[in-house]
């Protein structure tokens, strides 16, 4: 497939909200030791279960390093399609491409990534194998690819509603790890090129303690065009508190692209969740990963949900508020069907269902 | 995608010939240093001068290592897909999928691969990542898959006509290295459930000095049901001509499993090809792995060529009877656009173009 010196936005492309028509998902399968605890074992077994609930709604193509080639195939269900990768880890949400569509065709978007940060703050080194998925999925999908040369960027660091606006965290894309060589103007115009904006919202921060640098996909999420999920607490001790509270204010005083007010759904988080001792244990120490300590608090948040065809996955975390996580969903999405996975163990890898999860959207409207 | 515990025979699913209609076809990238001389560059351009002529008549899909991936999508013109595969040399036919089809879809025959011998007379070690090739390749093609476990068998050792005939070797299929343990008897009954035969032809040897232990497709191809190609020498003084009319003798004393005698077009050989001092001192010497000695005589051949849709690759070698060759296939071919490549450095690492392309049938009539 062919790269493509152009951008989207001149050649007539946009992306698509996450809740319109999926063609299929991509994952990537989980293995890093000094990430995953105990082998990755208890991650997959998580992974799979994911991909299982998508693939009743969608297909999904699991992508895995040929090391775990084998046994990911095994352990997946026959009807998920299994293809060699290698990664660095498993977050195709931010590796991978970010498709965008002109109603007859797709096209990839390569955004140059940098682990979070890069060598000011990243959190693994190296990251090349991760750099190439965006273009290896390309290919897969026969869609041809533009590459952001010098302009670094994470899909999960950004939602939009599929109508010109896009909503994001200064706390991420303005980190000195990322394209600190560019003004807040010069981001918003390569957002505006790539992905065919009209307007860009900014919150501030993401989830208190998000090793993302405050990915927006942990607090926010459009639910369709006009209307939103917002991660809330009522605990005004909570540091939490004040994040929430600021999101609420910046999108109750903005308008979308199209000039309407944005509906916010407020779902309410869960307890903190802290790392426990035997799951710190199982952690491979390496110099240069982010550790995983016990009693670390970590970024646990139901705004992480992935939307599919018909469907809502969301993260559970055996706490009292996942039954009200489900409730919320479920009034935001009524016509779809919505489904819990306990998901702690993705939890302690950094992430959620959102981060590891991408969709190819339908080429033809 | 699933592994099916059946066989093809017992599902309605038979093994086309190469003539009839193509979906596509693979291709491995090369790079082993101690296979191909300089880094494999030059095989590399020659691999391309291939991809390319074939992709004039039918889609290709090029396999590669993340190594060399960012390499191999520059290299590679645009309409040429380019996916991630681990392996251990690039001989797709041998390590690839044979595609079985009952009309309406396919499915791949994962034989187990030895790399051409073992720890009996092999050409490296190990493999393991050769030995998943099949398997990926089904599930890039959405094909279910039998596999064969427990019984070796390179795709080059075998020819079809796609009407129930399988021509092969004794020299390669009751070699020491791999299916030793099973009788000549025992080894027909694989070849028939797995490919839906009723009659083998057994020729005797293949050209001489080859490291494959004799494969077929270096000496003889079918043209169609009841017509075939034989390599051919009138040399008397080469030890290859006993060997050529060895084949012809069986050839013109069998009968297909119609019943239809075969008629036998002689496609003569190109003089003795000896590797010379500067292509020997390119290769990296590896213990274990076949070493490529100046004045050692190579198995060139035409009859190594591959049928596509509309189109004969044939391999050349600068020498007089290249003319001649693509004057036999054009002969032979009436409908078909016969492309001669000079294709002598596929030759230098031990096989040609039929061996580094595998063909994906057209799943339904």
């Amino acid at each position: 497939m062919k790269r493509l010196d152009s951008t989207p936005k001149a050649d007539g492309f946009r992306m698509p909200g996450e809740f319109e028509p999926h063609k299929g998902t991509y994952i990537i399968w989980p293995e890093r030791p000094d990430n995953w605890r105990y082998g990755a074992k208890p991650a997959q077994a998580t992974f799979i279960k994911v991909a299982e609930a998508i693939s009743k709604f969608e297909p999904v193509t699991v992508c895995v390093s040929d090391e775990q080639y084998a046994n990911a195939r095994q352990l997946l269900p026959d009807n998920i399609k299994v293809v060699e990768m290698s990664n660095n880890d498993s977050w195709v949400r931010d590796c991978g491409p970010t498709f965008v569509t002109n109603g007859k065709e797709i096209r990839g978007v390569d955004w140059e990534f940098n682990a979070w940060g890069g060598l000011v703050d990243g959190l693994y080194f190296p990251w090349d194998k991760d750099d190439r998925v965006a273009q290896k999925i390309c290919e897969l999908e026969n869609a041809n690819r533009y590459r952001t040369e010098g302009f670094i960027l994470e899909g999960g660091s950004i939602h939009v509603d599929g109508e010109g606006t896009l909503v994001t965290t200064e706390e991420c894309l303005l980190s000195e790890g990322r394209n600190s060589h560019l003004t807040k103007e010069e981001i918003e115009e390569h957002l505006k090129k790539y992905l065919n904006l009209e307007k860009i919202i900014w919150l501030k921060r993401g989830i208190y303690l998000d090793e993302t640098n405050g990915h927006v996909d942990n607090i926010f999420s459009f639910v369709k065009p006009g209307e939103a999920i917002l991660a809330w607490t009522e605990d005004k001790n909570d540091p939490q508190y004040e994040i929430c509270k600021e999101c609420l204010d910046i999108l109750e005083n903005e308008t979308d692209a199209r000039g309407r007010k944005i509906k916010v759904h407020k779902l309410l988080l869960p307890k903190p969740i802290l790392i426990a001792k035997e799951e710190s244990e199982g952690v491979d120490a390496v110099d240069g990963t982010l550790p995983r300590n016990e009693g670390d608090r970590l970024a646990a948040s139901y705004a992480n949900f992935y939307i599919v065809n018909g469907g809502v996955l969301v993260p559970l975390f055996n706490d009292p508020n996942d039954k009200k996580a489900i409730e919320t969903l479920q009034n935001a999405f009524p016509d779809r069907e919505i489904i819990g996975i306990y998901a702690r163990e993705i939890l302690l890898g950094g992430g959620n269902i959102h981060c590891i999860t991408q969709q190819v959207p339908k080429g033809a409207d």
